[in-house]
């Protein structure tokens, strides 16, 4: 290297100060303690090619410590990537910068994972790293051999999640994945003692961890620790010592540089202590070589994969799943014909299991799982191996009880591409992995959650294992599809939908209890319309029934007590809000017309929260719901219980037409 | 006493059987795996009586395995209390039994806490935990002197959230905490081999914990464990080696005991196998005496306790805390008189420290904190002393980086009783909290949630750190109050309200930025009504415009804008939808009269998601919001970029007039 580290470190010091002073906002703290054991990583171990940042082979490295996002920015800029340019830098925390205040893996390339809601950036890594080993077991060492490198802070560590992640790496031995901990012993309320009395080191060990600390101002400590993290066949976690705000000579080493601008007179004393001369976002010409020069390290690693790949049997294929494409044509409209020849009525959790059945022979990139309830939520299929430290080639993973660790690592095998993952637990339990699946839609990754024991039709469980609001508020997060579908044939379209869609993830909620399967031809996958008219009215049409899942059975029984006296209902069944809503007005209208009220009464029939049916019922509607918590009971009885029979609900109806 | 433990124990597994198998539902596994520790702690160590089950300086049990339920239920009829009767137990699971499928605080007195979503029941404890120390430390060893007992399965220990208990409770060295580990290497899909390798004394270990193991079935090994976990004065984890299901032959040892009835034939091989006689729900006397002179075994020392608290020169304050009563006509007046007399322009969360300045003075049994979020919460107020290993007495919490744990401890403190916590982090990462927050709401138990940054309006941090979809969906859960004040009076009031609302929790969802305060006379608390008319049109009202929080601000620039055009418009504030709800239909009606949308347009005016909206817009009104994440960028721009200004939302409402 033409330059020393140690300059090189202080060209991200000065780029993290001077774009947080530029915006006034930001954490300057982060970046600066951990620039030297940045540099080394970048410059002596991390296989990159800023020249094609997604190279399928590259190590993946994930800033779990995401507020300290002018760390990743200064990195990118430094070796060479075409994004963040100076001008981005310069715009720091702006309206349209890539140079976000948390780095967001849609922004800029390099930026393997959305950070910054503390813990899931590491337990992310670990699911890149499940990936990294199951994909080297299927296609060997020529295509697939990197590593998982993370930078994470005390807050990472502290987090819940932290301890499913670890539990689970250990466990998984995932050797290539190495963790820098920043020990900077500061937390924002202060020091860490005012919080906690962790031999961290000493956690990590009892899962199975290799540990090693470092001085991370020491250029030799911090290269012989990540040597031997490298080196080491277990998972890594490398302490490197660090003084927060590093080179800040009045402020560091305290919580003060961690979240806000050092001000004018720290910054200029930090560049009188650093010895750094250069202007505010001028970066002297040598370092920018020496820098860019590291960026090019891995360009002939790179090369020679190249060559490898173009010559491996299983180009195509390697190919196709690391961009995430389905084979040509896939569709499950054998599986769905099956159906339709020889109706099932199952509860759609075991739905579910079947179109698995068929899903996993199709695509070889799926793997399953389930936080530890397999046989609940049906999300093994027989012919799925386990997953396993011995053999990494299997398919399915038993995460134990670990939701939100199985949800972020579910987002970290599908940010590394080359794998579909799909994970289990109870709907209720979605409230545990919620921040990661909130995560699975701002990151746009192809996520399926298969959530069963969707409602009071759960039975005796009760209330804790009851959900009521969950559907509606999981329909709330941005670009996430949440899917309840109706029966047999809903279930394999939701399916089928939640495989081809691309930039985010899907949520299925899906019932314990048997349903009827109410679908009786093949054909256009109707479930892609979000809503559609199961069933027409007979009679002259004054009440439209909607319902999702399990109730729409419950709607068609309505329907035949209505159109027993004459009144004519319409059955829509609404498998998907989202995908309805984006459908053009003129099929909304169809399903839903533009009747006042008068003419035709909008039903809603779900077992949870009304709030937020308004949207189709309109106030004048009536809403059949759950606004309250569940009970202990057989399922049978809580329907009766709650109302949900059509003999509680048909007088409801007959009220209402009568009002008018 | 006079019948062999193990007879005693034989007890528990027989009803627990018995009574899964007339359920056909339940888990068996565990009590009867755990049957003889729990019989030790419950006729040797726990000090409790059922003729008083809420006496105040009982020991705390928790049964953090809530599935196994019936060992609670049996517990508690054996040793004598009033409920579960034997007809209860027969009822197992089914509506209206008190011995419902996991147990429930609020069903049956000896269930301290609402335990199944696992994990939290330990939480809980610590919680507990941290409150008797507190209140040993305030009133002293006279009055508060006892334990909190936990019985906790492989699933506990495995989620993320044990970690931050267990690093919580190490950290206040919580030595009264004892925690009995049914060490049983079984979770649902198999043998814990399928998904963890953990040491766990060693991770209990490396927190500070004291650890200690027993052999599960053998009563000297049990006693001797749990005689050194008491008297040890750190917080205690025994790893008490069981086999799951003991007594069922065939099956015991294995996770078919886990969560099904054991099967006719399997129950009859278990009765030879522990040479139990009787017919299912039929005990032998000598064993019931037994029982019953067990739940005796305290009190002496109860009644001894009542003699010390009738002598007691606080004996009116302690009961009056310990009962939840707050100090007679408790009230935010005069602090709201100061702020009318002053106005504030602040962040509604300094307009909550303003409050909670107020508050802490007035109210003794405050206990705050934050997960290290305290200078951006503005949790802390001045007078307030932490709460550390070495002083109790303190009256705040530095929780760490702890959210889950944060949350989960404040229900175990008011659980407990004698205290009212609040705890404060940033309203995204309410996320984080929610399986807590929702088991508040299902406990009622008054825990008050400090949310703070509560919308884009915290800016740069961007995305992942702006709340979209989560007042709304924590609008949700039944029986939690959200709260959006608009300004610093409406904080104060919502504050006043949290406060008095004894059997819920309650969530202020609080600015970053500042905010004019709008409310300029004193009197009634408005904020009682959910929702009310700041302001009312003075040209003939033609518009209402509704909206929360920050963008209360907005819509009286709008109504200023319209007014302009002689085009009347009220302002409803609306800080609370369920209270708002619960007014009668005359108030209502006032507020958002029942005319047609072409008379009065409706207009909502919040920074979150719309969905839900319509309940008070109906669908023909205007609903201004946010339908997707945010963007990172200095406050204004944001509101700008998304339309949050009059300009952006005056000629919409113009347009949606004219087009009528």
């Amino acid at each position: 290297m033409s330059a020393e580290p140690k300059l090189l470190a202080n060209a991200i010091r000065a780029l993290s100060m001077d774009a947080v002073e530029a915006a006034n906002s930001g954490h300057p703290g982060m970046p600066m303690g951990m620039a030297d054991v940045a540099t080394v990583l970048f410059t002596e171990y991390l296989k990159y090619d800023p020249a094609d940042p997604k190279w399928h082979d590259r190590d993946r490295f994930v800033l779990s410590a995401g507020h300290g996002s002018m760390l990743i920015y200064a990195l990118l800029h430094l070796t060479g990537y075409e994004r963040p340019t100076m001008e981005d830098i310069r715009n720091f925390r702006k309206l349209g910068s890539p140079c976000a205040g948390h780095p967001e893996n849609f922004l800029l390339d390099g930026v393997e994972a959305t950070t910054g809601p503390l813990g899931q950036g590491f337990a992310m890594a670990v699911g890149m790293a499940v990936a990294e080993r199951h994909l080297n077991a299927v296609f060997g060492d020529d295509l697939v051999d990197h590593h998982t490198w993370v930078i994470a802070g005390d807050g990472c560590l502290m987090e819940g999640i932290n301890h499913e992640a670890v539990g689970l790496a250990g466990h998984l031995k995932l050797g290539r994945l190495n963790v820098l901990w920043d020990d900077n012993r500061i937390t924002i309320d202060g020091a860490t003692d005012l919080s906690t009395s962790e031999d961290i080191l000493a956690r990590y060990a009892a899962s199975g961890w290799h540990t090693v600390a470092c001085e991370g101002h020491d250029y030799d400590s911090i290269r012989k620790a990540l040597a031997e993290a490298k080196a080491d066949p277990r998972p890594s976690l490398v302490a490197c010592r660090t003084i927060i705000g590093y080179g800040a000579p009045n402020k560091q080493g305290t919580s003060a540089t961690h979240g806000a601008a050092l001000g004018k007179d720290e910054v200029a004393a930090a560049r009188l202590q650093l010895v750094w001369d250069s202007e505010p976002f001028d970066l002297p010409q040598p370092i920018i070589d020496a820098w860019r020069e590291a960026g090019r390290r891995s360009q002939k690693v790179h090369e020679d994969w190249r060559v490898r790949l173009a010559a491996h049997p299983e180009r195509v294929e390697f190919v196709r799943r690391m961009e995430g494409r389905l084979p040509e044509g896939l569709s499950l409209r054998d599986h769905v014909a099956g159906l339709i020849a020889n109706p099932q009525k199952v509860a759609s959790r075991k739905a579910s299991e079947l179109a698995l059945g068929a899903i996993n022979d199709l695509l070889p990139e799926t793997i399953g799982g389930s936080a530890d309830l397999t046989g609940s939520n049906n999300t093994k299929t027989k012919a799925q191996k386990p997953l396993t430290a011995d053999d990494y080639s299997g398919r399915y993973i038993y995460y134990g009880i670990r939701e939100f660790g199985m949800a972020a690592a579910m987002n970290g095998m599908a940010l590394h591409g080359g794998v579909i993952p799909y994970g289990g637990t109870f709907l209720v339990f979605a409230d545990y992995c919620r921040p990661a699946i909130r995560l699975s839609a701002l990151q746009e990754v192809r996520a399926v959650y298969v959530m069963t024991h969707d409602s009071i039709g759960l039975g005796e469980d009760g209330p804790t294992h009851q959900p009521v609001e969950h559907v509606m508020s999981l329909r709330m997060i941005p670009n996430l599809d949440v899917f309840r579908p109706a029966d047999a044939v809903e279930t394999a379209e939701c399916w089928e939908l939640a495989l081809k869609r691309k930039n985010g993830p899907s949520l299925l909620a899906l019932s314990r209890q048997n349903l009827p399967q109410l679908r009786d031809n093949a054909g256009e996958n109707l479930s892609a319309k979000g809503a559609y008219r199961l069933r027409a009215a007979k009679a002259a049409r004054k009440v439209i029934l909607m319902a999702t899942g399990s109730e729409v059975e419950t709607a068609v029984a309505v329907a035949d007590a209505l159109e027993g006296q004459g009144i004519g209902a319409d059955v829509v069944s609404m498998p998907c809000w989202t995908l309805f809503d984006a459908q053009d007005a003129a099929y909304r209208a169809d399903i839903l017309p533009d009747a006042q009220p008068e003419e035709i009464l909008r039903v809603s029939i779900e077992a949870g929260t009304t709030l937020g049916w308004e949207r189709y019922t309109m106030v004048s509607g009536l809403r059949i719901g759950l606004d309250r918590f569940g009970a202990s009971a057989p399922a049978e009885d809580l329907f009766e219980r709650f109302g949900f029979t059509a003999e509680a609900i048909v007088p409801q109806i007959l009220e209402k037409l009568n009002n008018r």
